[in-house]
């Protein structure tokens, strides 16, 4: 058997995603930037993804920046407007367990010049209010922040965030990370008073290298990509139209249905949780209602390596992550873990199991199955 | 009937492309970062593929990164060469006849303090090596040249181009845009002298939303975009496999057979200009014979304007471009031939006519025949 359990990582293309993709990539496959027929057919793919993103956001499709993925969004997002706006200010706000794909580029921008304030966050991996009040200034032009956490699940404020951004620094943007969050979460950025929102389609059961910015009408940005100047100039290079109009059946697809598959992750989530209860020495981290992410657990394991558990878990073929996937190779000591307060003795010791709609109960028994088995012999392995 | 002349702006997915696709979207669809199986097993794509374009270039395939497409990699070798060998001076060269995805991103760098300089060409579109050596200076750090030219197909000496620069300016780093030449010519980077080379997949039968930059080693150059540290620090971002084995198996297949085509390429070319011969008021823009690109041909028609005729053409299943497709809906008045001299009645009266190995000769005669009906009645029209 196997149980696919790392769908914070990346998920399995919807049957539906994979079909357009096919039609536009060998039948209706033109450049959108041709005048003729075929130009005009591939353009109405990407119109009509565009239009069913804005829908599931409530917002125009106009605001709806179509990027390779999440690190671009993410790129765009902070380096565009701290770049559009830096003569009113370069003090720019970020949290302290951000994705490397804001945090490293808030680092670019320290270098460049700007001032960065990181605000903590507290025992639940929820940004400290009070800490980001203190640091809000006049010369602040940016606050970046995620709204649920990869690697713990745990869900900020971001209505707030954004409340008490307008009152201490009216001119501020707020920059919302949303792609752990889209599609788990009704999202309505207008309401919430989000300026932008990073989306990555293959979280969602999208396709890899395709993603988008929402950008509030409006918004002081500047491109980071030159060309041209596809996108009304904001992003240039030919539209990727199989990617696009996968992504935008993919966000349909999420939110059709979208209680019934919220209530269904958090079923499969609590069901995890409880069978894990059974088991010695393990113990989760962040909150674990519905007041977290309905897909990811973050579980610490006593006297267990991560690596060697992930190891002897792939082996039975359930597939899980040690911290966050995202950063490839270099298997870092998990900023989140820290920044949430866990011991050192768990930092190296915590896994990450994370579900989609896909996820069903018999991969859950299974992977709670090889849990009770693999744990105590590797932890007499250990003792040896 | 259908003719698709337009293969300049984009063409169709090859089957084995489309098959890898949709292999590494549904079974092999893991995140090469995930330590796992699923992850190893999704990195071997990209190995795979990487090893195969570097193949193709005689280069290593550390040299090959992948990106977004044919913009994101002209950005990212200019703006992260310039902006990381800008104390070394501030100079950047470049041609005025550059793709916008060149030209604008010399722009920004213009506002950004650099000094540029844009080097005419002569009335066959190769850059004039004599106003080349008048710029170079101590000062220039990038030398930016396109292979082949998107709208009239001709060739520069990126060889010699690239050893007068070693002999002038011998720290100033190469870059060439390849995107309309990769999969049409043998490129050899190395010996040719380039340090930075651009290629666009969905140009060569491979998936939009995918390219590559080739940085031959040791250059020194930074990332534009920044995150989880993928492809060496140099791109972050999950890798896009299924973009990334898609452009693997179209490079692989453009040059397999590769004399074939690129005669059978040059047959269709030929063929088509012979016909066009046959029909008044119709003149070439550029080189025709091996000296020039197999699968561009740029026309201008006495007494026609260029839209009139691509949509009359359109009516009829034939597509092709005016000017160059990849400014969209900005129908500026074209650099290239404006660079080259072209009268300026004839600016707004020309059309690209590109090919493809799918092209067949039993489109090139429903083409001409089309022109042979649509010309005159379109020009008497025009009297009235």
């Amino acid at each position: 058997m196997e149980a696919y359990l790392d769908n914070s990582a990346t998920t399995r293309v919807l049957d539906s995603v994979k079909e357009i993709m096919i039609k536009t990539m060998t039948e209706d496959f033109g450049n959108p930037s041709s005048l003729h027929k075929k130009g005009v057919d591939a353009e109405h793919y990407v119109k009509a993804a565009r239009e069913e993103i804005a829908k599931t956001l409530k917002a125009k499709p106009a605001e709806i920046i179509f990027t390779s993925g999440g690190t671009e969004s993410n790129n765009m997002a902070i380096i565009g407007t701290a770049l559009a706006n830096r003569r009113r200010g370069k003090h720019i706000i970020t949290s302290t367990i951000e994705h490397a794909s804001v945090y490293n580029v808030f680092g670019f921008l320290e270098e460049e010049g700007f001032r960065v304030s990181y605000v903590p966050v507290d025992e639940h991996g929820h940004l400290r209010l009070d800490e980001l009040e203190k640091v809000l200034d006049d010369e602040t032009i940016l606050v970046s922040v995620m709204y649920v956490n990869n690697e713990i699940g745990s869900v900020n404020p971001v209505g707030e965030i954004a409340k008490l951004v307008r009152a201490k620094a009216p001119r501020a943007l707020v920059h919302v990370d949303a792609i752990q969050a889209y599609g788990k979460f009704r999202i309505n950025p207008k309401q919430l008073g989000i300026d932008l929102l990073s989306v990555s389609a293959h979280k969602i059961h999208g396709p890899k290298g395709i993603g988008f910015l929402y950008i509030k009408e409006g918004t002081k940005i500047r491109p980071i990509l030159f060309g041209g100047g596809q996108q009304k100039g904001m992003r240039s290079g030919t539209d990727n139209v199989p990617g696009a109009a996968g992504l935008g059946v993919a966000a349909r697809e999420m939110y059709n249905d979208f209680d019934k598959k919220t209530d269904y992750l958090y079923h499969i989530k609590e069901m995890f949780i409880e069978k894990l209860g059974t088991i010695e020495g393990t113990r989760v981290n962040g909150l674990t209602g519905r007041d977290s992410a309905p897909h990811v657990v973050s579980v610490s394991f006593d006297g267990v390596r991560s690596e060697v558990l992930l190891h002897a878990l792939e082996d039975k073929g359930v597939y899980v992550s040690s911290g966050s996937a995202c950063s490839s190779n270099h298997p870092a000591v998990s900023g989140t873990l820290k920044g949430i307060g866990v011991e050192k003795e768990y930092l190296d010791a915590t896994l990450r199991f994370s579900f989609s709609i896909f996820t069903t109960e018999a991969e859950i028994e299974y992977c709670i199955q090889c849990l009770s088995e693999l744990l105590p012999m590797l932890r007499r392995y250990r003792r040896m």
